[in-house]
């Protein structure tokens, strides 16, 4: 019953994304002290509190993160792997799920264009992409995995300065190291630029350094921008290099006919991060590692444990996905995402999807209607990113000091749109822009009407500002 | 209705553990394919042979397994995390979970004795082992971070023979190498051999190799032992390398009053690695690395993206803890974890501790009193080995012969006792011992008549080989 209650708080749109109180007074509130034991009515109280203070994720008015939303069949997918509580690494305790995995992440693999890959499902996209850092790493260099990066030369990886920031955790993680990073330039629209890519790659192999792997990204975080994959895939073939995309947002894109252009080249890739758990709408973690490369994954990632992957098993071994992984124990993802699938079909979810590239299209022709609000750039994934100008400052020179004191608008509108917990939506500078509103389209029960309330809001809390 | 069956299929001993089909067999039976739609009606059919297929890890007879059990109060949580789909990154999305996650980690640090340290959810044991490394790494050189291990000494970490193969995966992902991970020898016992690990220690050093890190185990996977934690904390601080505690399994004995002097010196290491869904019996994923250096995990693993982590907040960004880590979007790991201490109290968790190692103490003198069974090693954790000797091998001269035909007997009984289903125990050779039994003493629901079912049903199926 209490689920129940935080369930329809999820759905009504009359209802508070949040209920907003500062971390102190928070934690004065709640009694989550662990100590004595509970009794199920005090508990039950508590319980009301969580659900009352935590964000509804799955409100049709969280714009915030690249996720969002609650599917009744993805729901019940995600409750039963719960029940079922199994982990992933052997057929002997997964067998179900095992099996499972291979026929989402072949249709994954389908879609992208890599037939005859191999996949795994991975805690989140960051990790992903350190996954492709270390497949492709070992692939140049297969000696790696024992000794380590001490004998190889310096190795480096390109990726756009839009991309996501887990490639710097990454090129951390993995001892390669920041400095190894190289940052290739985006054009105005955020799009990687392709020359500049080619100049990087000449300059950084004159310093002695050798480029093994260029991160494009297909909808990249903030400006939802997809990279010139046809045109990478070039490069990366002239000069050798793993391609890696980083489609943990726009990748399911592939969904759509309408939309999946965006991505093309992709087949041409040698791997990609693509997060169901995104804009398909599968509740977190649902994140995949995908390769064109078939052996590659449990060669990489392999350490033969005798206690787990007995090789006297009376039943075919290879089903055993465990040393494909960097993980031992593995939460099942895939039910949530399957359930979801099989109950839409393919063309339920084109739907969806196609849905939301609309709503985002729709958003940015009323950004650029309205008075007070201007588009950024112009949409390619469903970010939309937009400033908003009081009334007071409209019609004004734009110096310097314009621009400073409109840094300060999105901030200021944030915080009365969280205290009056009507919807939330994300911000953030980006380069010499500054602060501006990244709005998400990626629940897929959201609607045009959302749309309109999205503009009419951030007008009512801004205008007088 | 549905997970309801699901759910008590798991809690009825009658019932079967397991319904065993071959992986081929399992794939042309289940209709898993994607591409058209599905009705509601077939969708539940289907699903209801996912149930009937899947392991029942939460059965009181499944002991396969470092982690097994289905709590309700823990079921619970679950079921809510799922509906309010939390990503624990910032307190603005997270503002519950975040305070409930430093609630619930400052509460495993000070059972540690790391009063004033730090901790993160990472998603597995191997994870938060992988975690130790790199934190260690960029402790003793913080450069590292920016220019990757090629500057450094050539670092290496010393482990046990017996410790976990998530230390090779981690080696190998973090750029050091196989060749790098030292084994130093256990004794017969199974612990860490304190002698030859100075002795490793002083070798390496004498061939130009930098040690930095020894990784002590709190519960060997196979055998369950604990290292001699504070010899080996000695080791450390004379040759001044981080001490990392891999408690994955074994860390659980600090809830109990008895059981915690396994741990003891603990609280001299550096850092730590426990799984709240092994012994616990929290459901997957639960683990955490916590370490006694408070600003550490920040320092290394931040990256400090602007559209994420803004600093023009207008709450206390202090409280944001993605930059801890080393993934973006996290899962709410603690509701579920949180949950169960709750209800239960430090009193009620100390009670299932105490009898989880209470059976295996008990099973381990069943094992050495009944006929044709015999223990590996005196149990210390929960793990009870031992070998099954079938009437027919009984009273023979152990010879080579001999120990080999015994070494496919328990593959042979576990092919037997997955087709009838009645239980699920793990096997495996260990050095030069032939394949045994280890049986995991795990769900919190156990009692001792299931350990006498064990012996019972390993000689019914045993008994004619």
């Amino acid at each position: 019953m209490m689920v129940r209650d935080a369930y329809d708080g999820m759905k009504d749109r009359d209802s508070k994304v949040v209920e907003f109180k500062h971390p102190k007074e928070l934690e004065a509130m709640l009694d989550l002290g662990l100590n004595k034991e509970t009794s199920d009515d005090s508990l039950l109280k508590i319980c009301q509190d969580i659900i009352k203070y935590s964000v509804k994720t799955g409100h049709p008015r969280f714009f915030n993160q690249l996720y969002g939303g609650l599917d009744d069949y993805s729901l019940g997918g995600s409750w039963l792997t719960e029940v079922l509580n199994t982990s992933v690494y052997t057929f002997e305790v997964s067998p179900v799920f095992t099996v499972m995995e291979k026929t989402l992440l072949q249709k994954m693999l389908d879609l992208i264009g890599f037939t005859d890959g191999d996949a795994i499902f991975t805690p989140g996209g960051s990790l992903a992409n350190m996954y492709a850092l270390n497949v492709a790493r070992y692939k140049r260099f297969p000696d790696v995995k024992k000794t380590g990066v001490y004998g190889l030369p310096k190795l480096c990886v390109l990726t756009s300065e839009k991309g996501h920031y887990s490639m710097k955790k990454g090129m951390a993680f993995l001892g390669i190291g920041l400095d190894n990073l190289v940052n290739v330039k985006a054009d105005d629209k955020g799009k990687m630029d392709v020359q500049d890519l080619e100049n990087k790659i000449l300059q950084v192999q004159s310093e002695g350094k050798m480029p093994y792997l260029v991160n494009a990204t297909a909808g990249t975080t903030v400006f939802g921008v997809y990279d010139p994959l046809d045109k990478i895939a070039d490069i990366c073939q002239k000069y050798g290099l793993w391609m890696h995309v980083d489609g943990a947002w726009g990748g399911s894109a592939l969904l759509s006919k309408t939309y999946r252009g965006l991505l093309k080249g992709i087949d041409r890739a040698d791997s990609m991060t693509w997060n169901p758990h995104k804009m398909m709408g599968a509740p977190l973690q649902s994140a995949a590692f995908l390769t064109r490369h078939k052996k590659l994954l449990p060669e990489c990632h392999s350490a033969n444990a005798a206690y787990l992957f007995q090789q006297d098993k009376f039943y075919d071994v290879s089903y055993d996905t465990g040393d494909k992984s960097i993980q031992c124990g593995r939460k099942n993802d895939c039910l949530k995402l399957w359930m979801m699938w099989k109950a839409k079909g393919d063309v339920g979810f084109e739907k969806d999807i196609d849905n939301l590239f609309e709503c985002s299209r729709y958003l940015a022709k009323s950004v650029k209607n309205k008075e007070g609000f201007e588009l950024v750039v112009e949409p390619e994934c469903t970010n939309v990113c937009f400033w908003y100008i009081p009334v007071s400052m409209r019609n004004q020179p734009r110096d310097a000091d314009w621009w400073q004191r409109l840094g300060k608008v999105a901030p200021k509108i944030k915080e009365k749109m969280t205290k009056d917990g009507t919807m939330l939506i994300g911000y953030q500078p980006d380069g010499e822009r500054v602060n501006f509103f990244r709005m998400i389209i990626s629940n897929l029960e959201i609607v045009k009407a959302d749309m309109d309330f999205v503009i009419s809001e951030i007008d009512r809390l801004g205008k007088d500002l």
